[in-house]
């Protein structure tokens, strides 16, 4: 926390709005409009040289001219002024300057010069910089209202103790219209923009001595900075603050625009996601699941290590209804598990009548009081739910004396509880809000928010040298992915992009070593030089793999550089003749010195294992099933590098491709306590700063008790 | 459309409460009390033997004792008594009778029996029931308010052109208060209950001669009565009335709860999902899509045949916002697409600045009327666009003169034309429902909504013989799919469960003969006695696959009765011979006559064609990707049968295990126009009413130009 900052930002005694405009229309005139609707008791200096007044107020006309320096100025002018007039605040000794103006690494060239033009100015003189393309910092306590959002325009806002961090500027607005709609009020809302000094994580973490946020609600476009908002969740899970997050970048589509829009690189999906989950972070998928998921988590603490909690009871007045959030709830993997025989007697025996099922439908019983609220204490007092949800129909709305106040009766502060109602009833809705039980307006943001919920575990303690550790532009897993079986195309412009990928590849045999260090069994290889001529010997029975040796030559497949099945020795000389000519023929430069023999491994599966450093949140582990359809449905799983056994079996129970390996039908099981710990000694890479990536495609998994082999690899340094 | 039946349901002149109560705070005591807080012009008949007055009117003894017969009377006895009145109505004449009370299907034989009594009653008097379980049929023009429904307590229900059916009662009220809400209004609505004479299709088709009735809205829990629904449909698109459904049952949780709550068998979702489209009718997945989307059927008509539509084109004041659209659009695969190049050139000719990018981003060409207006009318004559979507931030709320007002100036009829308002803006919101301009409140509910409006195509024609053809409880798909390379599993339980699967299963050369019927190559195949003592004679070359020859044993390999690879003649006579000992070891019974030989067939992919007749919805043909991940899965493609060859095309590209068969990175390609003649062979076994099951697994797909040849097919007869 930093407590300084944390007032320049929120709580300044004097603010500057520069390029304050008089047409309160215009997003350059709001600020000085919000401030003194609002009421701010600051200092406000609006700056407009071209006007002795604005707003019916006196405008100054430089930052230079006024009586004292302001602890926050808020630079509303267009591109180029905006970057003079952070660098007059950073003279003057202004503590923080938000930028609204966009034209920076969004805008090419030009834009990228601009930036670094005030990112010089931040490291040469100590100021911080909200932005750009911020639209604006909004305290609702101290009234400090510097943003261009139209949406603040209204004094009513509520005030909470919720803390909004946004990349989109858009989106405080809405959050804060929407929440105010659903009696849900903020303590304090940035639209960080780009980010080029000040990041959303540090920002937020700025404000974690503050006592009146008890939570913090994220709206993330990109993972920049990912090592500053870790710092920050690992310090609000220690202080008990939970964070919910949305992401965009689901879809390639989302993807290709956050860098249209923002200048940002927007990296996989699920890198994302496991990224979050590491950092103990709730990611919810619907817009109104982040807005009416914040309640929950204060119910659901984030769940013991080891423990998978995903059973919810569901107690209805409407068993349709309750289905429209069984759907969604259990295509999120989250399981509807039925009233134990033990509960359903002590239903029976508090008069309530109910058929065993799936769920707890009071239906027969009818919508009353006394039904709703015994039947909500015995779900709630019972151990086979992790969570209770009732959903209530149409009586919500005309009878919740009968159906909605027991919920708010039976809400004991942190027990597990939510309620979805049908009909429109938003009365029903606001008392339970009133109540601090966690309400859903509808089925697919109630489930939404019961599965992040549930799925949200402690953070990870990952060393801090570790984060941001990206030696360069690495290349994507979905790469790699996409070459599961063809390894060769892995590092497809390798030698074109030296630029990109600055790191010298180890050649096969180097590879093996690395994995002989790492303790992963690899195929037994032999070297022979290219212009054997006599029969070899080989410490191993055709048949046989021969393959170039050379880290020269990464595409070996595409150049015949690989023969599979060699029956003799005869052939063995004749394949690498024929490879020896090839290459003259098509790489004359290259020199075939060695090719490397291996003998023919089968299992019953072929995996690939990966690591890499992400240039935003670090060192990776993966574990993708190999075949085409795996790759076309990006059956993958990743966690954060290095990885335990616990969360390689977790990864292994995530590849839809190797559930045939667990023992599927009549299937032979592999051996996956191999594979797991091959996994494991490959994410230990996190701890040798020189590999930037390793990937063993194809790992051979042989039956149970036979373990696992790596056949090919490939490691580039950093 | 019966004339008839609907004023009886909805416009009747004189109305009975058969078990109305005095307490109106009860369910039995809501119809008299809606009715008359509606003002329902027609005769009202309260009928409670226990009391003189009910709810300060008179009340009736009994039906009989009524001065005239009602044209509809709503039963809220209990569910004894309910089918005692029902037989009563049917004995005065009352032409519908609609039950309230549960306890018929779903509560086990008691149950059933009072089913079939009612049925019974039907099938002698002609008298016509809605329900049982049925909340009520509500009209709000006439206002018969024969609902037990709370959600009916309030007279200000918006009176609109929309007709609601469901199967959940709780449903009718949840759609009139949330469409209320969001200025939606409706004409009638229907709690259909367990359909145990109208059914939902029915019941809708009864109303199209309405001219009060523009579009029809659907909950749906089931499929049963399938045939109904799907004549309704065709004659709904003939008068160009849109119809949009909600389906629970994605997950198979949901479908276990519908057999619980309304005793009904869901099948398959993905059954239900092309029996839907087949219809013509645009199936959403959100509640709110459902409500939101009605709107914008009407301007987006059915696709016509063989065209695809999914190209969007998003205009947005702030990108942020508009990605939270294209996230969930693209996931749904539909293409945000970008301004073609003469686009941007007419944006940039108007004076619109916007970057080149997938959406127009109008955040530098500010939020004014004139830029979004323009923007608007150039997108909306843009020829790359199938749709338009306008993404309105925080000016929504606060300036829509700017960006909500052009919105509706451009909305000219029919254009293709949605809006998203980022910010909560109920009067935007209200202002575009009132232009009639589709509008929506959550980014998930928009991208449903339009996902499933441009998949809608006009319903397919199909010869009403086919309808609900099913000639007992089919196999479900699921267990085909699931024995992909091991399908003599497909039938785990035929010998056993003889009761349900009436139909003869055929054996393995009588399958042959069929297809050769069909036109669907086979590999070539010999039957040799299975004590065949000399060296057989083949017509193909080794090595040999060989197989029992015999329909009363399907799990050939579960007993050892498939070989494959043999080498040569003495191995075929052995591996007979030890068939042979096998069988007798297991299977005394069973004598092994004659053993099947085929040559070892290769190809470079696998699939299964199934042909089957579904109990809801009828004939149908699948398409399969073999292997276990493709199963885990549920890689799969179904339509209803018979197919045209470009249903089959359309099916092998929505496979993605086949995405590899078309070519894709190295792989060679599969012969996909054999597969697609095969499909569509296969699926004309719609016209030969014998066949009640088919299924070949696995089918070999050859290199292109080299067709397809089956391996082994099961087929039971009905």
């Amino acid at each position: 926390m930093n407590p300084k900052l944390a007032q320049a930002l929120f709580a300044p005694r004097s603010v500057a709005i520069v390029g304050q405009s008089d047409d309160p229309g215009k997003a350059a005139g709001r600020p000085l409009k919000f401030l003194r609707l609002m009421g701010f008791a600051g200092r406000i200096f609006p700056i407009n040289p071209r006007r002795e007044q604005v707003l019916g107020e006196r405008a100054w006309p430089s930052l230079s001219a006024l009586p004292e320096v302001p602890e926050h100025a808020y630079i509303v002018t267009a591109t180029q002024a905006a970057v003079e007039a952070v660098e007059e605040c950073a003279r003057l000794g202004v503590a923080v300057a938000t930028v609204l103006a966009d034209g920076f690494a969004e805008a090419g060239e030009h834009g990228l010069a601009r930036e670094e033009r005030l990112r010089a100015t931040c490291a040469r003189t100590g100021i911080r910089i909200v932005g750009p393309s911020s639209l604006g910092v909004v305290d609702l306590r101290s009234k400090a209202m510097l943003t261009a959002n139209a949406a603040f325009d209204a004094a009513s806002l509520p005030l909470g103790r919720i803390f909004v961090g946004s990349h989109s500027g858009s989106m405080i607005g809405a959050l804060a219209t929407r929440g105010s709609a659903r009696g849900l009020g903020f303590a304090a809302l940035v639209s960080v923009g780009n980010e080029i000094d000040l990041s959303l994580g540090e920002i937020c973490a700025a404000t974690l001595g503050d006592p009146g946020i008890d939570a913090y609600m994220l709206f993330l476009e990109t993972m920049r900075h990912a090592d500053a908002l870790r710092r920050f969740a690992l310090a609000a899970a220690a202080q008990g603050k939970p964070v919910i997050a949305y992401k965009l970048g689901r879809s390639a589509a989302a993807r290709e625009l956050a860098i249209t829009h923002t200048g940002a690189l927007a990296g996989e999906d699920d890198i994302a996601d496991v990224f979050l989950k590491s950092c103990g972070i709730a990611r919810v998928d619907t817009l109104e699941g982040l807005i009416e998921g914040a309640a929950l988590l204060a119910r659901v603490p984030a769940a013991p290590a080891g423990l998978s909690r995903k059973r919810v009871g569901v107690v209805t007045t409407t068993a349709g209804g309750a289905t429209m959030v069984v759907d969604p709830l259990a295509n999120r993997g989250i399981e509807i598990e039925p009233a134990s025989a033990a509960t359903l007697a002590r239903l029976a025996a508090a008069g309530i009548d109910v058929r065993p099922a799936r769920i707890v439908d009071l239906t027969v019983a009818g919508a009353r009081y006394e039904s709703m609220k015994s039947a909500l204490d015995i779900l709630l007092a019972a151990p086979e739910f992790d969570l209770v949800l009732a959903v209530v129909g149409s009586s919500a709305r005309h009878y919740p004396q009968a159906t909605v106040r027991p919920i708010i009766d039976s809400a004991v502060k942190g027990k597990p509880l939510a309620a979805f109602l049908v009909p429109e009833a938003p009365e029903a809705l606001a008392a339970l809000s009133q109540a601090g039980v966690p309400n859903f307006r509808t089925p697919e943001a109630c489930a939404d928010a019961i599965a992040a919920a549930l799925a949200r575990r402690p953070p990870l303690a990952i060393a801090a040298g570790r984060l941001g550790r990206a030696s360069c532009k690495a290349q994507q897993f979905g790469a790699a992915v996409s070459d599961v079986g063809s390894r060769e195309e892995l590092y497809p412009t390798y030698e074109e992009k030296g630029d990109a990928r600055s790191g010298r590849v180890l050649d096969e045999l180097e590879s093996g070593t690395l994995l002989d260090r790492l303790g992963i069994p690899r195929a037994p290889a032999a070297v022979l030089a290219a212009d054997v001529a006599h029969f070899p010997e080989l410490p191993f029975p055709y048949p046989v793999a021969v393959k170039i040796l050379s880290a020269a030559i990464t595409h070996k497949t595409d150049i015949g550089g690989v023969a599979l099945g060699v029956a003799d020795a005869p052939a063995l000389l004749a394949e690498i003749q024929k490879m020896r000519d090839r290459l003259a023929q098509r790489l004359p430069p290259i020199r075939l010195d060695c090719v490397l023999v291996q003998p023919m491994i089968s299992g019953i599966g072929e995996v690939l294992v990966g690591y890499r450093v992400d240039r935003d949140v670090g060192p990776l582990v993966m574990l993708a099933a190999g075949g085409v359809l795996a790759e076309i449905i990006r059956d993958r799983s990743l966690r954060l590098a290095p990885a335990d056994l616990a969360t390689a079996r977790e990864m292994i129970a995530e590849v839809r491709g190797l559930i045939a390996l667990a023992g599927y039908r009549d299937k032979p099981k592999g051996d996956l306590d191999a594979l797991a710990q091959a996994i494991v000694a490959l994410s230990q890479l996190a701890d040798d700063p020189a590999v930037a990536e390793a990937e063993i495609n194809p790992l051979i998994v042989r039956p149970a008790g036979e373990g696992v082999i790596a056949v090919d690899a490939v490691v580039r340094l950093v």
